[in-house]
């Protein structure tokens, strides 16, 4: 009765994998030793097995302070990304913040400028939601022609937490926005003071101050104590480590949003701002660097998500981009979220190219690169959001083309 | 729009909390030292911030290995435990297990016995949910006279995460049920051979064959590599470490379930299986050991669940049970998953008592103690699921009573 939603999907991928087991042994004799030994104790704080090792990748920059680092997608299950892998950005590394010290500072274009601590904040009504982030660097690669060889490389600035905070919208009010503002200006507690300009609109809409993150305090490296979350908006306004929200009446053109985070165009324009992430979608598995074992079944299965809502429907190609069938979805599918697709698939051996492409709430239908490249040019490093194309070689090898 | 369905509840928290941060110092001057030094570097696998220190406690048992310990309920956020934080109960300790030695076992009244890998298990069609874990020792304290000091002690026994796994479902078809069987025995892999028997429809219906666990592999002391998880049903039943399924024409009465997990009642009968947790809720600020600062704006919240669906509402008292009031709920509202409720109140500095009660989709109530006890007695350890009313003393202080 659970899978209601999915029961039909479920019988067609029944009838699909019916004999992809045929590999397995037909014996009832179990080969692993016998349990003897009693196992470790009772612990305070949990840590995963030592078998496993999926990690972060970050590149081999010289400072790595000012740099990222990526979740490994291709090694995700489900839409919750743990904390320990959610995707890294920082301009001059991770401040280390005692709660204890902290403040947040409302001041500006408001009746009563207040200075909060964490015990005032924690005093204050909050809600949780899952969103995405996603850094609006995130695929920079994928303009080709030459592109990254996986998925953590290619899309792993991207993740998925349960964010518990404030409602700004409830700091402003208490605050009290005077006539005339129309802009905030958030700013960081890390060396580099990242500061960022919201409009005022969507501060008063659905932006988090987050203390909390998968259930527990945020992590250091995802802002503890405080971050601004602005739900489906590029990553870099999300700022870290709030310290100051300054209600303004205009943009106040920060370093953070002129030196970078800008989109240059084909003709040598560029976008003053392109805060929403457009809908995207990556298959994880098969995904470039696997191999598959041979001929037969394979859940293909992979996340989509859009700034703009929730994705209505995610399509698969596994001919190039000849056919497409609509893949199966695991609820729960929620707005501005990682939403997690699958479809049963038989390989018959034969070379063949996966693609997913991905539609939101909206109507809008993740592009081509080709479409891309049509629209925007070719100048730009962000807002890439085009299909990925994993090519299957006759001998299983998968790569990024 | 991203809070529309709690936009009502919303404007009413607005309301009652104008004024609670009156005692915030109304200045412009920031007191927080200036951020100067470049932060830490990045890093493959994150750790929580050092200066947080919510634990898992267990009692002090001779054996650690024989025993459970408990999440901070009272330090959640959302819905989501952090794996780190997620309750443990074991017999035998947490055997450490080699993934690519691990085998899942299907045999007994079916066509084609299976031996599985973990590669093989991978390699089928999964599923996402998120589902809350609860032992049916939880809350045992709670039959009173005497009842545990704090939120943790009195109902950490109960976690939440997204699962992902193969649905047992999928297992049993490929394997080819044969007529006349009825129940499944599950067995684990830890040195004491965790055995429970489960009815083969409950097996069928929505029961997932776990690897995976809020986003990666699932924690060892959660039963690494592989779980039972069975939705909405007593802990125990959920068998971690599984290494075995043998499909039965009877439950098999293992010690796991004669010896433990019976419900002795009043008149010296015992319930045979309770296997479904029944609908409860549980406040976890202000909660016992928390203190008040003093009379003025607190938002109450807590977590409630049911192991027969979807929270349909939750009440909350202020006067001890005299009056009460409808919750607002967070968004998702899931099946068998902990739900989040809150409510904004003003404590007006005089000693009373809270309460919150859950209703699910079936109608059920939470029940008081003395309904709980006059239905069942009060011999019975397991499947206490009464109202908490915690006292705040006019000082502020909270106990359980």
């Amino acid at each position: 009765m659970l899978f209601h939603s999915n029961r039909r999907w479920l019988l067609r991928t029944a009838a699909a994998f019916g004999g992809a087991l045929t590999a397995c042994k037909k014996t009832t004799t179990v080969e692993q030793p016998e349990p003897s030994d009693l196992g470790k104790p009772l612990n305070s704080y949990g840590e995963r097995s030592p078998f496993e090792k999926a990690a972060r990748l970050s590149g081999a920059g010289k400072n790595p302070e000012i740099g990222s680092s990526r979740t490994p997608l291709q090694d995700s299950y489900g839409i919750i990304t743990p904390s320990s892998l959610h995707f890294e950005r920082h301009h001059a590394g991770v401040p280390r913040i005692d709660p204890a010290a902290h403040r947040l500072l409302l001041h500006g274009m408001i009746e009563r400028p207040l200075i909060l601590t964490m015990d005032d904040i924690h005093r204050l009504p909050s809600i949780s939601r899952i969103h995405f982030i996603e850094c609006a660097g995130n695929s920079g690669s994928e303009w080709g022609p030459k592109t990254a060889p996986d998925a953590q490389r290619a899309h792993g600035l991207a993740s998925c937490s349960e964010w518990t905070g404030v409602p700004l919208s409830i700091l402003l009010a208490e605050a009290g926005v005077r006539p005339g503002a129309s802009w905030i200006v958030a700013e960081g507690a890390d060396a580099c003071h990242m500061q960022r300009s919201i409009p005022l609109k969507k501060a008063n809409d659905d932006v988090l101050v987050a203390f909390g993150q998968n259930g527990e305090a945020i992590r250091p490296e995802q802002g503890y104590p405080l971050r601004l979350v602005i739900p489906g908006w590029e990553g870099n306004a999300n700022v870290k480590w709030l310290r100051r929200i300054k209600v303004v009446d205009q943009p106040y053109m920060t370093k953070d949003e002129t030196s970078k985070y800008t989109d240059l165009m084909a003709d040598g324009t560029a976008r003053q701002f392109t805060f929403e992430m457009d809908a995207k979608s990556v298959i994880t598995f098969p995904s470039g660097g696997q191999k598959l074992a041979g001929p037969g079944f394979y859940e293909i299965t992979g996340l989509a998500w859009s700034g703009r809502g929730r994705i209505e429907r995610v399509e698969v190609s596994t001919d190039g981009g000849k056919t497409w069938q609509n893949a199966g979805i695991d609820e729960p599918r929620l707005r501005m979220a990682f939403t997690r697709f699958r479809l049963p698939w038989k390989w018959d051996g034969q070379e063949t190219s996966l693609q997913s492409r991905s539609m939101d709430e909206t109507g809008y239908v993740q592009p081509t690169r080709e479409a891309l490249i049509e629209a925007r040019g070719a100048n730009s490093q962000y807002h890439n959001n085009c299909i990925t194309t994993w090519k299957i070689s006759a001998e299983g090898g998968v790569r990024n083309v």
